[in-house]
């Protein structure tokens, strides 16, 4: 293998500075998340194939990674699968095992798995990878970060609460309130009384996918797509009147007066808006009712939740499901969470400027090397630095000055020790012109802290 | 899908008392890693399946986890491995990426791939799950996280002055001193010298392999297999001379007297020796040179380590490589990295019992719930907790005292927050036997914290 080598599409590297970068959201976010109570676990990456499989409907399957079996896979395989050639068929029995394609499902799993270890209401967070085959696509990757927060066992909504307020916390820290973000908010089951209003309750996913695209499509496209469909046009008209209106809440009630579900629907949302307000609201976080707000069609049953900024699609999502771990056999355990898209967040940060410069995370002294004579010196003292918790390192080897001042500088090293012809030693600091003596490990370890 | 739910042989869920001890394991690594100046990259958990194939041998490209391609993949597959149903030949048609089985292939992919940008010597660490479809067994896992540190593009030795100096510290931090381990030490090129002076330089492989075994069959199992084997009887005769003898390096010289090579491993473990010395040593670790120490067959050309503890495999190893990244078409860079094995060390700590308390990742206090007065007085109050960094909770709907109490038992949280009939408010701390009444959240504040 002589070409320069690569990595699938839609995988990446991450060099140091990105891995500085996503490590502080991570960090970020799991302080909140732990301030909230929540605790971590971790699920593997391989899951078997029959507990992803079916979960998410048939166009998520497609996008499961599946696992070759090992050794003599073909021993085992579908002859019929096999003699016609039918991949899907085949799939089934030469692949057992499956990377996870979201982190969910795992969850569902676990905690069903574990029902008899876990104390309820569980409140679980979980930042790992996940992976897609998807088609790549800028800022759509096939292996990515999900950042999870849930909690099972508990219809309370003031996990709702919570789930707003982590959400506030963690942009507020981010964002520096440099930058306009929307939380907007809605529930499931005023989708459901809406449908019921205008008498196609049977038709409720239907038109909650069409109303979901009103971001991609606009309010024209919409409307047209209802009709196509067969679908009143009153309900075009009705999301054209609640659109964006401030006034939202009180028009979607009129609206609903008799669906019973879909009142229930509002006065869960009125709850969640009620509690903010006795809390004195959020930070910087500006939450709206958003009566379009669908999130596909999912395992949602109650609250959903979306975060936006200008110019990017959704940087957080999540919401209320009454089912999740029915399929694995534990039924009528009310959920709810979100989930944080951290490569998403990590591009919004880079292209606001809004990241902090990242000193503690790697060299802040380099002691050059021009020979024996400087290791001799040199190396208790870098040792000495170490053992003050300093993060330090000396050039390995004797090199031209040139080439050790080029590596201070792209490995962004802010002070470099050296020494002169006549062992005198000096300290600089990259933002100032000048070197400084120094004489003991004290008085250097003094100058490279202050 | 109605039976109880699980996961694929060898792979493991954590739940939050392990990864509360598994992010300790990780974080004090990833600590001594960047006061060494180590920076963190990340590769994706798929490589293409050409990257990975052929770096380990045979054997070590049956470990290897494939992903099936994705689509209708039989439609490209090889004609002929399929009617043959030859399983190994089929592989490559229909699976073009596969899961990393440790980070150094990766790592030295990456290196080549972004030589432009790196500036050498590059001192990076890297802490990742690896796959192997490995037969599991006790202690042996599918899925399991490397944590390594590697510097690249420097012959100095003072590299490995500075791994052995982590190794010393990172099971300084975590034995706390009351753990005896051992670093062994040896060379490459030591062994090399040992199989020329016995005229057997062109079976150098064989013998290490051989020797590699002492600790599985002993003495008498390396002197058979040698005998088997053709080899000459007098190695065995040696080695039994060398092993365990604190003089060994005297007599190891005495044996090496003629060949060049032999010499200069010695020349290269006593430099190593020497700088240690003179940074006053080791704070801990027990450093042994080892002449029968060989780490397999594996890539490496000069000084090889492992960490040992009693009862256990090794649980840190690596060693120097001149060639690593050759394979992608970098050729005579040198590096020398060394990997702990978490998962091990996560073993030995629980079976000493040398986990400290986790307190700061969980819950500090929860805020029982015995109805709607309770959440209007106690929910303020929790938001101000976790305002000033405490982590905090309320438990979600009113429900009975006893249920309440055991969940804060069951998370482990040190301080119940309750109202009583008369409205007054007390906190209780786990560790003592009284509730004490507070009035002010500041009082609250300073009851939890002092």
């Amino acid at each position: 293998m002589s070409n320069k080598p690569s990595i699938p599409k839609g995988t990446r590297d991450f060099s140091p500075i990105e891995m500085a970068r996503r490590n502080y959201i991570f960090e970020t976010i799991k302080t909140v998340y732990r301030k909230y109570g929540f605790q971590q676990i971790e699920t593997p990456a391989m899951e078997n194939l029959d507990t992803l499989i079916g979960t998410g409907g048939d166009e998520s399957d497609k996008l499961i990674f599946k696992i070759l079996n090992s050794g003599d896979y073909l021993a085992k395989a579908d002859e019929g699968a096999l003699s016609e050639k039918n991949s899907t068929a085949l799939t089934r029995s030469i692949a057992e095992k499956a990377l996870h394609y979201d982190l969910t499902v795992p969850f569902a799993r676990y905690v069903v798995q574990n029902q008899n270890d876990i104390t309820f209401p569980f409140r679980r967070f979980q930042i790992q990878p996940v992976w897609r085959a998807d088609r790549p696509q800028k800022g759509r990757y096939r292996e990515f970060y999900q950042c999870d927060a849930d909690i099972i066992g508990s219809d309370s909504l003031l996990n709702e609460v919570d789930l707003i307020k982590i959400i506030d916390e963690v942009f507020t820290e981010l964002f520096q309130g440099k930058l306009n973000y929307t939380v907007s908010i809605n529930n499931r089951k005023i989708l459901a009384g809406i449908a019921e209003s205008f008498g196609i309750s049977d038709r409720l996913e239907e038109m909650t996918v069409i109303i979901d695209k009103l971001d991609k499509v606009g309010m024209d496209g919409v409307s047209k797509e209802l009709t196509e469909k067969g679908l009143p046009a009153e309900i075009a008209t009705f999301i054209g009147s609640v659109n964006q209106d401030p006034d939202a809440i009180t028009k979607v009630k009129q609206q609903l007066q008799k669906p019973e579900i879909g009142l229930k629907g509002i006065e869960e949302l009125e709850y969640v808006f009620e509690k903010l307000n006795q809390l004195n609201n959020l930070q910087t976080a500006n939450l709206v009712f958003d009566p379009t707000l669908a999130r596909g069609l999912g395992y949602y049953t109650g609250t959903i939740i979306e975060v936006k900024v200008d110019n990017f699609p959704s940087i957080c999502g999540g919401g209320r499901y009454d089912d999740l771990t029915g399929k694995f056999g534990l039924k009528d355990v009310s959920g709810v969470g979100i989930s944080f898209g951290a490569d998403r967040i990590y591009d919004v940060l880079l292209d606001n400027n809004l990241y902090p410069e990242f000193q503690g995370d790697s060299t802040q002294v380099l002691f050059t090397n021009q020979g024996e004579q400087d290791e001799q010196v040199f190396l208790p003292m870098l040792f000495a630095l170490r053992d003050a918790g300093i993060n330090a390192e000396i050039y390995p080897e004797p090199a031209k000055w040139k080439k050790q001042m080029t590596f201070a500088e792209r490995k962004a090293i802010p002070f470099i020790v050296s020494s002169n012809q006549e062992g005198e030693l000096f300290v600089k600091n990259s933002d100032e012109a000048d070197k400084v003596p120094f004489n003991t490990i004290d008085d250097l370890i003094q100058k490279v802290t202050a």
